[in-house]
């Protein structure tokens, strides 16, 4: 039978990245049989090393070359040697950016077996999917300073929200939430605080959820729900959010649902006009990079949403299921390597 | 021995605002003698009822008489009847922008005996103090709305920061760490992504570190500090950040801290130029107003902080005291209406 083709673009960038991208594409490779697919990977020499050497973080012909790809997977980036900022603005918010990646998708679930720093909580409590904004909101780099370094400097920091940025992420949580049991879409936002950009959200919530009937919604204030995550996560299915809430709420998803080491995500372009990129949400962790102690499954989940993303579904299951099984098993195993974890859960998949 | 007199503005609100503001005046009554205090009380009826008789929140003419006040206790204000933003801005935000509460100060701190969601914490993990810029950032309410309502729609929201407001509050920050055993000063920020803003806090930090060699300084990226708030807040003493990332912060800390119905704060006018204003961090809870259910324990932490800044200092060490045997012995008592756990406590400072 032929097998598909697909051009999949690697950055495994700074830190841990290289090692945990690795063990990425080791299960990706693991599972591709049986999913009829085949990888034609280009791998991506971005991040600090490139910056270093060559001054540069995103060169326009290298984001020309992403373009044509048909997907992305990436490790991290960063580096405490760069000033704060050149990378994740100049490489990996530009890629979100000029790709078009509105969505930035981030499951926020307990698997059976993690441990929780929550006490009394059980798989069933944590089961959420976080649809955050991932072009607009206060990520623009709109903004500036003025008489930089004197007594009299201003910085400002401007949220810009459209009404067509902000539908089209309101319309896909949506669809997220009308496909899952529970079928709950909560909004988290700051309205009573952020009026005119809480009240386009809060607008175009009513307005697209017309079409949604089957679908309840709900408001949570951004400070509210931080509280709801610790002390009720139950309370929460799909919850959308612009960008800079959604960043800070996915790392609490990630610290209650077992650590970053296994928070994935997808910046995900759902019209499909450039490839999207799925990373894990930790960063670069340069203390323990090269050692080996890297935790890999954030990756490799993150593998399991671009398999979704490219119409392989059944092999996205398999990754997950083997994560699943993986994870279950963890704590009779004692400590693994960054490497013997990935071994593992490629063996799984492909067995 | 001739008191001390204090003239105490009462703003008690909506919701369940009059019904913990009463507790707190109960226990404010009750410790005053040992302090060599009298208050001279004036209520202000602001909230909800009065926007919907007048249409005003706080008009020029109170505000002039709040002024003329040593200092305020207020309870909660906003009303779902009432479109939000109206009173949160116009009534709570105005009073901390005109009175200039550049300091929005927020114990995050574990009493013995109360129950935190974190499993195997106890109360030494927990004990932080939260300086949240109060008068700038995200809070402004700079910014606008395009086009309304059509699909062209754009809405925005500034971030103003000035070198001015960001040295005031982080000296003040550096003061509260240099009195504390650990003297520990972490800066939450999201330098990364909010450059201009970012930098000047970065700047700040260090230029007025120098002053102080003897608090040792540190820096965590928002979404990171979530993160260690659940799953390692022994990292933090002292934690200074803006208005919007202080918001969020102190609700996850109130959450693994025994939750909302502990949380006290203080808007902090330091250089005394106006009276500065104490409240719970809780809401107006509309939903359990009138039932005899809220917890006032919030609003009786920020009378000792009222205390405290007045300089009764005594007082305030005696109000704590009682909140914290009150506290540890909870377990064992059983369901309190609002007015028993007051009484409960009046009893034990007066006792
Ligand atoms: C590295 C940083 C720019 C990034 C973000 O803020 O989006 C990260 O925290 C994330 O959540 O993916
Ligand atoms: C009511 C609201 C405007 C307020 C804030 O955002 O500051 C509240 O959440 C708080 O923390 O005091």
């Amino acid at each position: 039978m032929a097998s598909r083709s697909i051009r999949l673009a690697v950055i495994p960038g700074d830190g841990i990245g290289p090692e945990v991208v690795a063990e990425g594409l080791k299960v990706l490779e693991a599972v591709a049989p049986s999913g009829d697919l085949a990888f034609e990977q280009t791998s991506y020499d971005l991040g600090a090393a490139r910056w270093h050497r060559t001054g540069e973080t995103l060169p326009d012909s290298v984001l020309e070359e992403l373009r044509g790809q048909d997907v992305i997977l990436l490790g991290a980036v960063g580096d405490p040697s760069v000033p704060s900022g050149t990378l994740e603005r100049g490489l990996l918010l530009r890629t979100r950016f000029e790709l078009d990646h509105y969505v930035n998708l981030r499951p926020v679930k307990l698997f059976p077996g993690v441990k929780t720093p929550l006490a009394g909580v059980t798989p069933d409590d944590i089961d959420m999917v976080v649809v955050r904004e991932g072009t607009e909101g206060p990520y623009t780099g709109v903004g500036g300073v003025l008489r930089k370094g004197t007594e009299h400097e201003v910085a400002t920091q401007e949220s810009v929200n459209t009404a067509f940025g902000v539908e089209r992420v309101i319309r896909y949580a949506f669809e997220v939430a009308a496909s899952r049991p529970r079928k709950k879409l909560t909004l988290v936002h700051k309205d009573n605080v952020l009026t005119f950009a809480g009240d386009l959200y809060q607008r175009t919530l009513k307005r697209v959820g017309a079409e949604y009937p089957q679908v309840s919604t709900d408001y949570c204030h951004v400070d509210a729900a931080t509280m709801f995550f610790v002390g009720q996560p139950q309370r929460f299915d799909v919850v959308v959010t612009d960008n800079l809430f959604g960043d800070i709420i996915t790392d609490i998803g990630a610290a209650i649902a077992g650590g970053i080491g296994l928070a994935a995500s997808g910046n995900v372009n759902p019209d499909r006009t450039a490839p999207s990129m799925f990373e894990p949400v930790h960063g670069s962790a340069p203390d323990i990079a090269g050692q080996g102690k890297a935790d890999p499954t954030a990756t490799i989940l993150s593998v399991a949403m671009l398999l979704d993303h490219i119409g392989a579904g059944e092999a996205a299951r398999r990754v997950e299921q083997a994560v699943s099984d993986d994870l279950a098993e963890r704590g009779a195993l004692g400590a693994r390597s960054t490497s013997q974890i990935g071994d593992a859960i490629a063996k799984r998949v492909s067995g």
